[in-house]
């Protein structure tokens, strides 16, 4: 029996909810299902009242009111319940029906459903979606990966769903299998990167500078006018206005400071090092969600462990600007390590990625959205085959511009006792990339010396040993 | 049939052959077998000649050739292969006969392994091996987890063929499944970190200071009379003074730059980063080995990223001890890290380790063997619960005492632009570690603006959802 939707929903939390109503709103018809299926009835009964949505009670049901082929997002929690979800699809379904799993699903399980689907005829499409609630309900980033030809019967509703901006939907094929998921990934990798060099700008100007929060709003909008806009900033900037109701204080002074680490930021600095791509900005940024878990500690040590006074005694405007130079040195740097890995991992896994595009992609909808994002799309458009952002010459130039700023920041901090892990790692990872000659020389030698490791010769080909002279 | 030999050893490489040498060499029966037959009779009729070293062409004649309950040592390679040789081995075994696996196997595959033949009646040891060739033949470090009772049996022969030190033998019981293997991963991350902050210092004495090989033997064989003695440093003042026969230059500077990285140190951050452990020293370490490897791209990058003058002004004599202590500093941090992973993966997979011995196995044998090894035992002596070694007072008193240099250190190589990741990873550690508060509340109240994904406050319980203030 073929039915009339266009496309069916599975999993009615939040996310689940807000792109229904979403392809709802754009005139199409969603048939909607969710385990617990007095959840269907009271979507229908609320939010979707009044919209072309319909309610199924079972999966039996949901299929029967689909059209053919039958198009089927998935929403529900990222590991097993995907897995139980489609076993318990499949038997329902027929040859080039379309499953599409919009979680936050690691993208070695996209590839493993993919090939598994493909076997039985089913196509698979790994669907990556950022922009939280609000992107879901309004216009999210969509990274689509998997079935190609899927892909072109979803490309009607996903396209005109998601994020506009000048230059299109963010919404375009990534690539085969897991690719869609892996660039969402990295995404949340880069995500983590960016909200801990905010945090960093902010704990250096509160603590060197004494910045009060009416202050550092001021700074951060003031910011959000130049090369830094972007949404985060932005909502940064906002956050400093936010007051206490109970204490009248500003409310980020009493969050506590400890924050959550597990799943997408964790798999990218998993994936960078399974791949050998050096991504230090983004893996400090985890660390550092993981270090303020430790409060308990951080508490203990604090008392015990010493260190010098954190004020600064120069001129606060000039080292403002120069906190802001750092912060943007450091973010190109951070980005640079997301788009390597990216590299790196669409060599491994034959993805054939177009990294420009996928620039475009986070320019709206997604939590990462800036300008910025053009200004890569501009570098990978001039050399597709870029190895690395800071090679650009407009990167290039940039860091250039600002070294001087961005070294005095990370050395005073050192001087002061003021933890910068990401701004370190950042100005490292720019000092470590544009030597032609590394200390890996040494490193060689001793695994040579201690282990019969082998090394290479600068001056010529081939595998050498040395018998190494011993006391 | 009962055979007389006391244990038999698969797989004739280079630490397979040592291994089998070291143990007829203390009188114990060792029957051989390789994959490879030629192997084990040109093993008998060279190295082995003269010892009670037996060959066996099958794993039937092996296996009819050793005492009961019969000990099975596998130094094969990791992964497959020692799936393999375990399915061929269990049909010739009874219940209670030991297999140990002596490579450098991946934790999770000794937890699984040893679950399946627990229900096959199979006792396992993963044992974790560390020393080199030389270690091998002479006494290596041995950490051995798994079947405690199957320890008991194989003990005499492991604690004699171990390294020996004043307080014993480098060999004793981990804990359960792969605790042996985690611990032997937790030395090799310690050991990439302890690699690399020494080729940092290098780079540095090279660069800043024009230091020719013959006056870096000098500083090396000098820092290893005091804190810093150790295995490693001392090979490094050795290597210094190696000439190559071709160029007539020190051996060293003709190394090629590019360093490997698969195995172990990698394992040893993707468990951190799975577990929520900061290791920021020991990833740098790994990542700076993925830099290395990125030759032709840094050849590139050195002609179009700039950077200052790497010369420093001041006074060299001063400045080798300022990186004699941050040196110090560094490697106590990241012995700090490794061991609070230690402690977060006895937690997480019930090994009940203990701290202090774990130190003690790597006071000899293995490649990071040092006389600081002492003071982490005595901190755990002290405090067996001691949730990180910088609060233990000996350690504490050492960062206090030191970290004007170290601070100085890095600071400078940030102005001159030489590339010290490790350096500032274990700074920024510090620095981190000891704060009461981090930013994290700005990153929470982010969290909780673009994605409902709720905070603590600091000044009382609960799970806390603001509706931001949003232009």
């Amino acid at each position: 029996m073929d039915g009339q939707y266009d496309i069916g929903l599975i999993g009615l939390a939040v996310m689940g909810e807000n792109l229904a109503l979403n392809m709802a709103n754009k005139g199409f018809q969603v048939a909607v299902y969710n385990r617990t299926v007095a959840k269907v009835d009271s979507f229908l009964q609320q939010k979707a009242t009044g919209k072309p949505v319909g309610g199924a009670h079972s999966v039996a049901e949901l299929i029967s009111m689909l059209a053919k082929p039958r198009k089927i997002l998935l929403m529900v929690k990222a590991g097993g319940p995907v897995d139980d979800m489609i076993a318990e699809l499949v038997p329902h379904l027929e040859q080039g029906d379309i499953i599409i799993d919009g979680g936050n699903s690691f993208f070695a399980d996209t590839r493993r459903r993919y090939e598994a689907l493909k076997k039985q005829g089913i196509r698979f499409i790994g669907l990556g979606v950022s922009g939280g609630e609000e992107g879901a309900l309004h216009g999210p980033s969509l990274m689509p990966g998997g079935d190609a030809d899927a892909y072109g019967q979803v490309a009607p509703i996903f396209t005109t769903i998601a994020a506009q901006v000048a230059n299109g939907s963010c919404c375009s094929y990534v690539g085969p299998d897991g690719a869609g998921h892996y660039v969402k990934m990295v995404h949340n990798g880069i995500e983590y990167g960016d909200m801990q060099l905010i945090s960093e700008a902010y704990f250096i100007m509160k603590h060197a500078l004494g910045l009060t929060a009416p202050e550092l709003n001021a700074v951060f909008s003031n910011w959000n006018q130049g090369e830094l806009n972007s949404y985060l900033i932005e909502i940064t900037a906002e956050i400093f206005l936010q007051t206490d109701e109970q204490t009248g204080a500003p409310l980020v002074e009493i969050i506590l400071d400890k924050a959550g680490q597990k799943g997408t930021g964790k798999w990218t600095s998993q994936s960078a090092l399974e791949l050998g791509v050096p991504t230090p900005t983004i893996t400090e940024a985890v660390f550092a969600r993981c270090m303020s878990a430790y409060k308990t500690e951080r508490l203990a040590a604090a008392g015990i462990l010493t260190g010098p006074s954190v004020r600064y005694d120069g001129s606060g405007e000039k080292f403002i600007q120069a906190i802001q130079d750092a912060l943007y040195a450091s973010k190109i740097c951070s980005y640079a390590q997301g788009f390597a890995l990216l590299k790196a991992a669409g060599e491994e896994y034959s993805w054939n990625l177009n990294y420009g595009d996928i620039a475009l992609l986070w320019r709206g909808g997604c939590i990462i959205r800036a300008q910025f994002l053009d200004r890569i799309n501009e570098a990978f458009r001039q050399d597709p085959k870029l190895p690395n952002l800071l090679l650009d010459p407009f990167f290039r130039d940039v860091l250039a511009r600002v070294q001087s700023n961005w070294r005095l920041v990370v050395k005073v901090c050192k001087e002061l006792g003021i933890p910068t892990p990401a701004f370190s790692a950042s100005l490292d990872y720019y000092d470590s990339y544009r030597q032609a000659v590394l200390p890996a020389n040494l490193l060689q030698a001793q695994r040579d010396y201690f282990g019969a490791h082998t090394y290479e010769r600068s001056d010529r080909q081939g595998i050498f040993h040395t018998e190494w002279l011993k006391k």
